[in-house]
């Protein structure tokens, strides 16, 4: 077996080759119109200030988590927390830097080549930051697999790679989610609402920190979200299989790399699925996306037998891989329903009662789109255990993971071509290149929704696999190690875990709404102060836009990761390992409900709001619109703030539980 | 111990005997007043008309459990059932019929005597409902105790008597729920927001409905639901105590009474209580209220000492009842804060910034206003399970209900100065009488908030000491049978009950919306068909709206009760027993988070709202005001139907799962 360890870290390797040649191949595509350069380098400029200021506060923390690690826990595990934390940075960097060049190009290939161009481009963007997570996670981890991960006896410092993919995770979907929300809730309240002007129109002077938004929140925080699921999946089997020194399943070394080899596989399969959404973009482009996806899934499976078959590892561990891969797409076309056809016109609907049955309607959507996706969870969990134990569990979140490069390509497409149409319209592109980036918006919409809903299981079935490892691995210390929900320390723990999602749903959309608060009174001032500006003479001061959601978004980020750092180690300590157990439990209950609900809710609100400017229901302008737009503005922190917080807080209080379990 | 057997049933019946004295002393005030006399008996008919359609459907539902007990669980089992959903029925029945006789006579009193009066009556309205819920508790469960429940290979019998209470509260609740918020948000929207008339005004058609909804969701919704949670509370600790066959904390045959040993200590303290409100009513009202219950929970702390060193049990047991005691004082004054102080003027003023705002706000509170009670309910698990073992929760939870009468009394005098004021309003009472009622119904807002907080609280904790017995009772069957959160199985239903809350608030929301709608079709129909009806010269079809209202609650109950009751069957028969255990954890779970989030949400929008029309922030009439408006309209769903239902989710889940538990 031993043979085969440069195998992952050397496809890694060779997938940020190919993602450096398309970085190229989109640096080629000329920017001509002056105008759209100009305010596509204020973009970068703006993202680039927020993620140098954010990667400063990050560095001290972890430079304070390293040195903890490196006194309680040695100086591997410390060693594969730097280099997780790295990995998930430079990945989030990497992706983002090239966002931030691909929407000004799609703008102009919209402008000068039409849509099946634009697309291409769109999606070439969205795909660095999709395999850069994919072969940032294989680089990495197979690096100190392949060096110390591989002895069951060193094995367990490999998930300090884990802890600081988590660390830096928190902090960009956090941080990134605040900023992105409170440019938006802002910039259109006082633009849309009060000013009376259209969406990203270049006198607004919140616009510029929206667009910035959308790649800082959904791009960068997106990707390392991904990023520590990919990574806590594999680490979590990883563990699983080296507490078992005998198994039906196949020999404790093949078991221990199947996941880094299943994740290579995947990335061959997200490559060769990508260059089919590049060859049929010419066609529809829906169409394209979708069969990329479910080639390279279909592809995937085909071939994880194979692998499968060559470690020699029970067919059993296949099926399970099976589950959890079919288990992410149905999770998926879930999401895509409810935020797509009839709850979204029923919520329309009600907004011919006003915005408080808009309001009761999208919350009762919410809550009733958990129930699918949850049942799909509990399908995945007795399944996959019944065929190959807590392994199964693990194996399958990598199966649901192992595509990444692909979902994720798609996921970070439809931020690339929100901000395209952006630079559009700020530009003034005219109607024509405008239809196009509208077209295209709109199907990455769809995309962000099937890939939150994707986002949620995946998390989720990564987090429990690494509770399940924190299990296994507390059995190692503890003889009959089991956490009775009839024990009071283990009640306690449970109880501690579910608050906790509520706690930081709350204090992130508190966030959200002081930050938004703050922008509103400066974009006021703006307009009030500026002279000229409403006239389009004056130019508004669109840096200290940006810098009051960097400043608001940095600040508020700092509450909410300590919480999910210091709470494990507090429980766990505290109170005892039973009822951190306990704790991870509840915790990944609230978890996954609150996530989805949010998510869904959000999707949906806003989804509805977009129907009725179809026409539908009076349209824009009339009464109904308006009270979907109050829909909208609750959904805005909901879906892209504190509901994908959620993933983070269970991932990260699991690795670190994970990490600490040696000590307790 | 058996010579005391016969005490709680007759001190049951002491406790009706009192109710009945003190209903002879409220029918005593005479209505002179020809006006409201008319509108109260139209409140009173439409409350009897939706008790009478509602019990019949009851039966019915009633009829199948209990043939389904008896050819499962045999007679005792059958009968208990039977006598359990009889007084929960009556408990609810007698306390309605006298709230609706109580409302007019406070109006009366307040407009010929003054305030302390009209406090008098209210509360002894309210009085009425505390002592039938304590006194039909201690008569039946107590009478089936001294025939067959004493003896431990009999006493499973007695959770047939919880399964029939809660299945009575389920439709209670959930019906009386979905009544008063149709009729609520279907007067109120078309009434004052389209009509542009006042709250209550006479010639509203739905206004009745408005009324009669109080006393049908408040009065005999929250009377059934604490009765549940009394009832289940006792019923567990016999239970658990029955499977103890040795302990330190004193014998079994002591243990087992003590429960019911202790509530009739409870039911004499809060007959003091109740004394005591009645002596001080001339003073300040609030202190009158507060200064009886303080009274009432501290005589029973001490005279609970005399019953535990009596019966010879360990000083342990009465640490764990002072747990649960002090434990709903917290959660209640918790619930105060969130509802009235800094939370609702933050909310308010977040309508500067419009209803999203508000929503984003209210939300945040209610998420947060989760956290110091589920750390309370922690404390009182780990504390009171430290002193005595699985007990010692459900002699907390007895603990913590003890003084069901006085609470719940005060419980309900809020909606009987709430119809009062109604009453004053629509037969024109003038200023000063409507000055009176208005001050007594702020009162009733900030009580009802507390009680609801207890409510939840101790449901909480009644149904956790029932799961406590279910865990207990498969002991018995399994050897070292364990809820272990790493067992798939568990886990499984661990999840399945997390997303029960979501589903079941999910639809009772919607029920909401929909019979809302309904209604205001027909009071907009009526405005616009009715001639004279908004000059005051023709009446409105008030009764076609209470139908509706009927209608539409009848209807929509059965899906959420059927759901609560059939789930623990086909998960414990379907998946297993180990399932069933992890469910209910997980619906505990869910229930409590999302019942302390709904109610505290709501409340907190209710109140600022209130705060805003005494003139804060422009006002009434204001676009703030507009904003708060559109908080409450999303919070009455929350806090008076979905809220509550969590409450009665839990508890019927968790008496099903005790009752079927044998057969398993």
């Amino acid at each position: 077996m031993t043979e085969l360890f440069y195998l992952p870290p050397a496809l890694g390797l060779a997938g940020l080759v190919i993602a450096m040649f398309i970085y190229f191949m989109i640096k080629k595509v000329p920017v001509t119109n002056e105008a759209i350069s100009k305010i596509a380098d204020q973009i970068h400029l703006g993202a680039m200030v927020f993620m140098h200021r954010e990667y400063k506060m990050l560095f001290i923390f972890a430079l304070v988590l390293a040195v903890a690690l490196y006194f309680s826990l040695g100086t591997n595990t410390t060693l594969a927390f730097v280099v997780g934390a790295v990995c998930s940075a430079l990945a989030g960097y990497i992706g983002m830097f090239t966002a931030t060049k691909a929407n000004v190009r799609t703008t102009q290939a919209a402008h000068d080549q039409g849509a099946a161009a634009a697309l291409s481009i769109a999606f070439m963007g969205g795909s660095i930051m999709g395999l850069c997570v994919a072969s940032m996670g294989l680089l990495g981890l197979g690096s100190l697999y392949w060096f110390f991960g591989s002895d069951p006896a060193t094995a367990h410092a490999i998930h300090g790679f884990g802890m600081g993919a988590s660390s830096v995770a928190l902090f960009s979907r956090v941080g990134g989610g605040i900023f992105t929300k409170s440019a938006d809730v802002g910039a259109d309240l006082v633009g849309k609402i009060e000013a009376g002007i259209p969406e990203d129109d270049p006198r607004n002077p919140g616009v510029i920190a929206d667009n910035v938004g959308d790649n800082v929140g959904d791009v960068a925080g997106m990707g390392s979200d991904i990023f520590e699921s990919y990574c806590g999946s594999m680490i979590a089997t990883i563990a699983i299989a080296a507490t078992m020194t005998v198994s039906a399943l196949g020999s404790r070394e093949s078991l221990m790399f199947l996941p880094l080899a299943l994740a290579s596989a995947g990335l061959i399969c997200s490559v060769l699925g990508i260059l089919l959404v590049r060859a049929m973009s010419a066609k529809k482009p829906d169409t394209a996306l979708r069969a990329g996806t479910m080639s390279a899934a279909l592809l995937f499976i085909i071939v994880a037998h194979f692998v499968i078959q060559y470690v020699e590892i029970s067919n059993n561990v296949w099926w399970s891989v099976l589950t959890g891969a079919v288990g992410g797409i149905i999770i998926g076309l879930v999401t895509e329903y409810y935020t797509a056809s009839a709850p979204i016109r029923k919520i329309a609907k009600s907004g011919e009662t006003g915005p408080a049955t808009v309001m009761i309607t999208g919350l009762s959507v919410g809550m009733q789109s958990v129930v699918i996706p949850v049942l799909t969870i509990c399908a995945i969990i007795y399944i996959s255990t019944s065929l190959s134990g807590l392994y199964g569990v693990g194996i399958a979140a990598v199966g649901m993971l192992a595509t990444v490069g692909i979902t994720m390509a798609i996921d970070a497409y439809g931020p690339v071509a929100d901000n395209a149409g952006g630079i559009a319209e700020m530009g003034g592109l005219g109607k024509e290149t405008r239809a196009i980036t509208d077209s295209l918006d709109e199907l990455g919409n769809t995309t962000a929704a099937i890939g939150k809903g994707f986002a949620i299981g995946a998390a989720a079935l990564a987090a429990l696999a690494i509770i399940a490892a924190f299990v296994e691995t507390m059995s190692l210390h503890y003889e009959n190690f089991t956490l009775h929900l009839g024990d009071p320390e283990v009640l306690t723990g449970l109880f501690i875990g579910g608050l906790l999602p509520f706690l930081i749903a709350s204090i992130t959309m508190t966030a959200v709404g002081d930050a938004a608060f703050e922008m509103i009174h400066e974009i006021r001032r703006q307009f009030r102060e500026i002279k000229g500006l409403m006239e389009g003479t004056a130019q508004p001061d669109t840096a200290r836009c940006v810098d009051i959601a960097t400043t608001a978004a940095l600040k508020k980020m700092i509450l909410p990761g300590v919480l999910a750092v210091a709470v494990p180690p507090v429980v766990g300590f505290g109170i005892g390992p039973h009822a951190l157990g306990g704790m991870l439990g509840g915790a990944l209950l609230g978890c996954v409900l609150l996530a989805l609900m949010m998510a869904n809710a959000g999707g949906a609100w806003d989804n509805a709001k977009k129907y009725v400017e179809k026409g539908n229901f009076g349209g824009k302008g009339s009464s109904v619109h308006a009270a979907t737009v109050v829909g909208d503005t609750v959904g805005d922190p909901f879906k892209d703030t504190s509901g994908p917080a959620m993933n983070i807080l269970i991932n990260v209080m699991a690795i670190v539980s994970l990490v600490i379990a040696p000590l307790l």
